[in-house]
């Protein structure tokens, strides 16, 4: 049995393996074993299989989203007459993006124009008695305009400041019941895609269309039909734990989770989206005017302001794909736990065992800078009177 | 070489070393010096250099993007005569968002009011013989009104139900030329900005201008000028894939990907997005309407359907910047390995080796509990007849 | 002291301790003891409790933006008399996203119709001498129309290709003063909710209203109320260090970062918005038109070129909390560690210390492989002359 030489020569090729001291003590070798059991099952089981401590993961996907609503509602309107509404007249943004509005109610000023008319009395500081109440220029956050100076009659009831701006002033009065109430019937259609740029994978809710009527019939059940990307307004709402009337008078705002949680290694076909809803805000609205210039060249504009609800469609999307790199990680921290269990075991063994210093002097085994004095023996002399002397003698004798 | 008192006296400045046996075995000893290197180099050269193992990532930067598009393009729709559109007229919204349309084609439904007229043959349930087949107030999800209940002609051909709406409907007939083919060479510019919290570090696309003319100048292309953020929308719906006529004609949606792999040890200089194209739809539209006031007081839209080109840019970014943590943990983790190594060669060593029995005499030091009988060794008496008996007695020797 | 059967006889209950050699070296030692101790507080102190190494990380929200904007302006154009703006006019998109444009000057052509007339002088290749310099069908990215091939007289003064487009031509006259200066006092409000899908737990910067009138009238300010999420926008452009008036005037763009920080094991009490600031774009504009039908039945448009300042609110989020597995990999590693330390101070003990070939003999238990002639330790020999032999003869003893 040789070796090749230069490498022997130095020793690199003698394999230098520890030496153990095998001891009979069975309650601590029991719980060595028990505790490395523990380890290797938590390593293996849990860190590893369960929580997929083997994946790199990518949690930053590139999410497009793709809307369409679709339905009509009809809606009686004195200002308006008998008004039909459709997709092109209450979804705003019409584009389809991620965060839409859908008009469900309304309050019209049909026709301002700029001019001098009375502030509304439930406008700050609009109410006033005399001239000197109203000081000229004047402007708050809320007001409609700028004061004038005059103090006029509001519909024959209150004296408020009169103001130049867009008039006549929009009324402050909320319709009491929702003027689109047939909204809960629209169906909303969400095409969502995700693309894992890490690992070079892209997956969308519809793609898997082997019948290409299905997304024109589906409706989302989370039972029975869990990946129809297709939703009825007044399902969604329930299930984000709203009331669809009370939503559709004062407005609100729903927000749609889309959760993707792929595991590539899985080939990525389980790889589907998780929808979920939640109720954001109990109301919501916004003013918006259309402008044009009438016959006379005066330029006049509705203002409407909508209530209605708003979706917000959040998506995330978590992927993992088998790496080496936290593969060897976790199997690397679990090794490092096995070397802690060993230096614990040898605690209890040195310290809290019955002959604990018998297997003292057995495990270290002394040994005094060859020709200096065992000055350390002596300064040690003094601290475990009864045992380390022993040990200290038992030691020596083989090196005399 | 004395040693400073207290903590001398408990031992703790004693330094203990593992006692190893040397053994000759050459084979276990280069197998081991093998694993050894596959580690280091793994651990150095992989996980650390190449996967840059030394670096923490921010994976989720703050993104904000600004598009401007320009061209100008020139259709003939007998409707609207010979009519050229520009920027304002073609892209919605017209803020410069990451998700913009660029209106490339359109069906034009000039002047609708509120009304009675016949439902479009195309229409699901709007055909009809008589005023039965039209129940009054029926209504479906792609119908264009509330039904009245009569049965009319509709232009002399089909006879379908009257329906309450915007009147005239839309005619269904879908172009069979892109109205605005010139959008083809339209230019996109998008100015983008990332900041990566994490390390406080923001880069744009488009700052470093040595030449502030350049950007009026470039055009985007993959090889000779891969940084410029000026994209002609024919190339860019080429890239994705897509045929830009068909696009246009039928609409359809592209995502424009913008990638940032920054490496800030590098000072971040070479911190450059990478764009690529992809194409999400074939097939795009919605439907936008004008409202105004005719001279008579009676509200008026022009309904548009809009095909086009829907962008969806989509920004993702990593920055990793040298952190003590990753790096300790990266090098932990190759240590714990070595360990792991140590302990494979042991089992070739003491259950695989041809004198493995040796070997394990000579590394396990037996010791039973001092007093106490040697019953552990009867019990093992048993165990490896041809072997443990020899090494028990060679192990005894020296305690008798 | 017995051991139950099969195991112990198998040995797997058999404790197995490492021996040590306990040398009284104790310069080696109480380095190790000194780098044992930084390993510990580095791990504990700075990796596990201030760098929360025991906590996993969600850095993806889900995160949802509304915003609203209040105020009035008014101003005075000469094409549009004494016109006062409010929300309805002057935000774009009015819905409230998390990216909104607030105009504060404009440049307006009112009544743009399909056309013929001179181009602007400042168009490129817009002048002329005669018809030869004005190629019919020409266009190019900036022109504002189709050149028809005449060369005409541009308001007396120059003289310049005839073109079909909306006519007449904007002019490229930039106001020399904002005309929606008051835009300063506007407040913003910004509601935002981040959820952490990973551990379930939702947060919004506007919920804490023990007092529902406090966000009518707080406004947000860095050191007294660095909470309130109300923002006037003065102040905000100020402290994105940008000139409100040079904005104003040329328009801009401003980030307003919002930054979450969550520590959940804390509750998620402290988990609070940080918002800051930055400047984007020192110039920003687009333009948008308005459409309508004239009473002679031509389409007719009113052009705005609007300046104003772009808002993009971008939110970043980050919550950590309480993981077993990232305890377990920030503390094994460290284990990792200790054992590399202890290599280390071998390498010390063994090649650098004055008696290292004393504690070579003592750490290096020789053997040979029983029967084989000790044919390594004659190739030894060779190696280290005045130390080794000694070593060799000593450890041979115990084995005569």
């Amino acid at each position: 049995m040789g070796s090749p030489g230069a490498l022997a020569c130095w020793g690199l090729l003698d394999y230098k393996t520890e030496k153990y001291v095998m001891t009979r003590n069975w309650r601590v070798g029991a719980l060595q074993r028990l505790l490395q059991l523990g380890v290797v099952v938590y390593v293996v089981g849990w860190a590893l299989i369960v929580k997929k401590g083997y994946q790199e993961q990518d949690l930053d996907p590139q999410i497009s989203v793709i809307t369409k609503l679709k339905g009509v509602s009809v809606t009686q309107i004195k200002e308006l007459g008998n008004r039909l509404w459709d997709v092109a007249d209450f979804v705003k943004p019409a584009q389809g993006e991620n965060v839409f509005f859908l008009v469900t109610n309304f309050l019209v000023t049909p026709e301002q124009v700029q001019g001098r008319c009375p502030e509304h009395p439930s406008i700050p500081l609009a109410n006033c008695w005399a001239h000197e109440d109203c000081p000229e220029g004047e402007t708050g956050t809320h007001s409609h305009g700028i004061k004038t100076g005059q103090c006029v009659v509001f519909n024959g009831t209150h004296r408020t400041c009169e103001i130049r701006g867009w008039c006549p002033v929009e009324s402050s009065t909320v319709p009491v019941k929702p003027l689109l109430v047939q909204a809960k019937n629209f169906t909303l259609f969400i095409k969502n895609t995700v693309t894992f740029s890490k690992f070079n994978f892209s997956k969308s809710n519809t793609l898997e269309t082997w019948d290409n009527t299905y997304f024109k019939r589906c409706r989302y059940d989370p039972l029975s039909s869990p990946f129809c990307p297709v939703f009825r307004i007044g399902d969604l709402v329930a299930a984000a734990g709203g009331d669809f009337e009370d939503l559709a008078l004062l407005g609100g705002s729903v927000g749609i989770r889309v959760l993707w949680d792929c595991d590539l290694d899985a080939g990525g076909s389980d790889c589907r989206p998780h929808y979920s809803f939640q109720l954001q805000e109990r109301s919501y609205n916004f003013r918006t005017a259309t402008h044009w210039w009438e016959a006379s060249g005066v330029e006049a504009r509705s203002l409407l302001k909508l209530y209605g609800i708003r979706f917000d469609i959040l998506v995330t999307g978590r992927a993992g794909k088998f790496g080496i790199i936290p593969t060897t990680i976790t199997l690397g921290t679990g090794a490092a736990w096995l070397g802690v269990i060993t230096f614990f075991c040898d605690l209890l063994l040195l310290y809290v065992d019955g002959e604990s210093h018998f297997y003292w002097t057995t495990k270290y085994e002394e040994v005094s800078g060859g020709p200096a004095p065992p000055l350390g023996a002596a300064t040690l002399r003094g601290c475990w009177p009864q045992s380390r002397p022993a040990v200290l003698i038992c030691r020596q004798r083989p090196r005399r």
